[in-house]
């Protein structure tokens, strides 16, 4: 079959959008925190509009069935948003759920069936203990293969993958910490974000809590002897720490989409969606001999920037999947915005922080903003939406013209890939 | 806002489908029965297709993370079908889900995105013990209200319409015992059927099997004797019996949907899909009053039927969603075919048998024919979609000009419900 360059049947902008703050609340339910997010969103609607006019919901979730002994997400959220008897479809796809929401959602209005929808995304992931949050975690890979065969844990899966990039590239743990300094740093900035204090803060924080105990006082340097120091900063899975891996979260975001004919009712500020693109892929046995790129954010990254028309180049600023910094450091390279071995080394070199050419997680990523699985794909959206709006308050990138802004949100290690591009109009 | 009449932006139509088995294989994993279903529907595409052509994939499930401790599953059909690095939607409607599933790939063409698409579903539920399969199909309620607050069980739900209809009505155990009859019936004509033989011979076999171990052989006069028998057919929530349940099933389903445009190059028997609509409800408590029909059927029928440009009159055929006796019941007056309250009486008198001027579940339904929740909504499909093509085997129903046919698949009770209309042209 000949590969036609995919085009939607009618253009869908993005009109509102909120989240919750990330972090771990243990008074919440899931349902709680998506409330939170949708009367933010409504309240960004620039003109204003009526919930009546939300036609159909799509909400991402990975497992409440796990999280929170919850099943049908679905018609929980419409209903408890008072959007009942909307239609309202749960879509999975691991951590890409509300990625893969939020495309759902861009396909039902290009279709014609709607003409506004609420696309979101949610996950109480804090009732569970870590290790039963990495039992349920674990779910997205191929359970007999990469868990019950090859034993596997999740993080031990990125750990893998990062260590066959070190071996091949010749980068080594530092590299790994310039990510997690930067994105604390960014998270620093974020009031929704979970940990929204620089790295330099949390070892200033640790010396004065030891000091107040009467505990040794550690004399670390700065953040990355900090993170050399494995009290703070044990060993999960080598190479990968701690402050490598985004945290147990819950959270909840979503968006408000149109059609781009009647965007200009709700706002001025109009943003489009450019691209939509999403892959699939196997354990990495299926990968083809390579585990340091994922063939899946490959593809869908290959098809964003045809659908967009297009480079890399282009895109004035990226959040990425970071759910280990390993990942970030792949995901820039899988974009298209270093070449393959050279994102360790650019990342080291500060080419990803807010103040260079193409910033990556501005937000903190999923390493500082917090990481509710289901949520996190409409809150990279959200993101991009509010820098591209000039909307992003005291993170607000200045100085420059922002036109093109990409999410990039994966699913396990990148059995699915959901790739966005939206444009400023 | 004013309600406009749905429109797809562009045709679609079903050129394959098949299905696996429906029953229960400790052997096989879901994705195992999922092969099967795949492998029939590539053989049904009456001019053949070249798989390569497949371009999305969208997969029902509903909790195969607590049935078969397994998540993310559409990166898993994708590439246990080779279909990978296609991108693979899972989504959940609780016993909804393929149904659902459905309605996204029908809205992924018509959006423009992709020419042909496969759809289906699946569920393994067999591998846990019937009172943990209740407490899974229990997490499609609403959770904290339902079960944690008032204590139902997923049959106690059922029940409690069953019991408000019969209170409302003044019908009886009698009346949902000719459903039970019917569907096994028509199962008994269905070789993928769970329960592929009648009433009569079930009961048949029972005298039998006493009579070869030496045990008392019950008189049973008839099937109906044999109902009212607490002995093989005990009391599961009153008034709802184990043979007005559906059972414990696994099973996967498929169809190869393509846009109308293309069709012909793959058949001359080209069915579309004339309606697709969908509406979610809250708990009882939300329902303003009457339990003894759905809300979400009710809007989601009246929406399918303004889509179609046709009553209820026009329906040649239906598959609705039999979990209980009960539930048909309800079904076919939320669809209009008959008054509410007249349901359970033209039940009775044999007005939705296969000989009748419209018969409802001719595959067996989900209490004949079996019920992998995730699978039935593509199974309901199939079976119209084979009937209008006169393809329907030893049960085609004959002497008759089949043109439309309706699927009805509930989620929970009715948290979800989605209806489609087909179209033989």
């Amino acid at each position: 079959m000949v590969q036609r360059r995919r085009k939607l049947g009618r253009g869908v902008a993005v009109i509102g959008g909120g989240m919750s703050r990330f972090g771990t609340f243990p008074e919440k339910l899931g349902r709680d925190l998506m409330v939170e997010a949708y009367t933010e969103a409504l309240q960004t609607v620039g003109k204003g509009m009526d919930p009546k006019d939300i036609e159909a919901l799509y909400i991402g979730n990975f497992t409440s069935d796990s999280f929170e002994d919850q099943g049908h997400l679905g018609h929980i959220i419409a209903d408890t948003l008072g959007l009942a008897p909307r239609p309202a479809t749960r879509v999975e796809g691991a951590c890409a759920s509300s990625g893969v929401a939020f495309r759902e959602g861009i396909m039902a209005i290009a279709s014609g069936m709607y003409d506004i929808v609420l696309v979101g995304g949610l996950e109480k992931m804090s009732l569970l203990g870590t290790e039963h949050v990495q039992d349920a975690l674990g779910l997205a890979a191929d359970v007999p293969m990469e868990r019950d065969d090859a034993g596997y844990t999740f993080p031990g899966l990125y750990a893998t993958m990062a260590s066959a990039y070190m071996a091949r590239y010749g980068s080594t743990r530092e590299h790994l910490m310039h990510v997690t300094v930067k994105n604390h740093q960014n998270g620093s900035l974020n009031p929704k974000a979970q940990f929204n204090v620089t790295l330099r803060e949390t070892m200033e924080q640790r010396k004065k809590r030891n000091a107040q105990r009467g505990e040794p006082v550690p004399n670390w340097r700065d953040e990355f002897d900090f993170l050399m120091d494995p009290g703070p900063n044990p060993l999960v899975a080598w190479p990968l720490y701690l402050f490598d891996c985004s945290p147990v979260s819950d959270g909840a975001s979503c968006i408000i989409l149109a059609s781009e004919e009647i965007a200009r009712n709700f706002t001025d500020d109009v943003v489009t969606v450019a691209a939509t693109a999403q892959a699939s892929a196997g354990p990495f046995s299926t990968w083809g001999g390579d585990i340091t790129s994922i063939p899946s954010a490959r593809v869908a990254a290959r098809q964003a920037y045809e659908m967009a028309g297009v480079t890399p180049k282009d895109i004035n600023l990226a959040e990425v999947h970071d759910c280990f910094t390993a990942a970030e450091i792949i995901a820039i390279e899988d974009l298209g915005f270093f070449e393959p071995g050279k994102g360790a080394f650019a990342a080291a070199e500060g080419q990803t922080t807010r103040d260079s050419d193409r910033p990556v997680n501005i937000s903190g990523g999923l390493k500082a903003k917090g990481h509710p699985v289901g949520a996190t794909g409409t809150a990279q959206v959200l993101e991009v939406w509010n820098q591209l709006r000039g909307k992003a308050g005291p993170r607000q990138l200045t100085g420059r013209d922002l036109r093109l802004g990409l999410t990039h949100n994966v699913g396990g290690t990148g059995g699915t890939t959901v790739i966005h591009i939206l444009e400023r109009k």
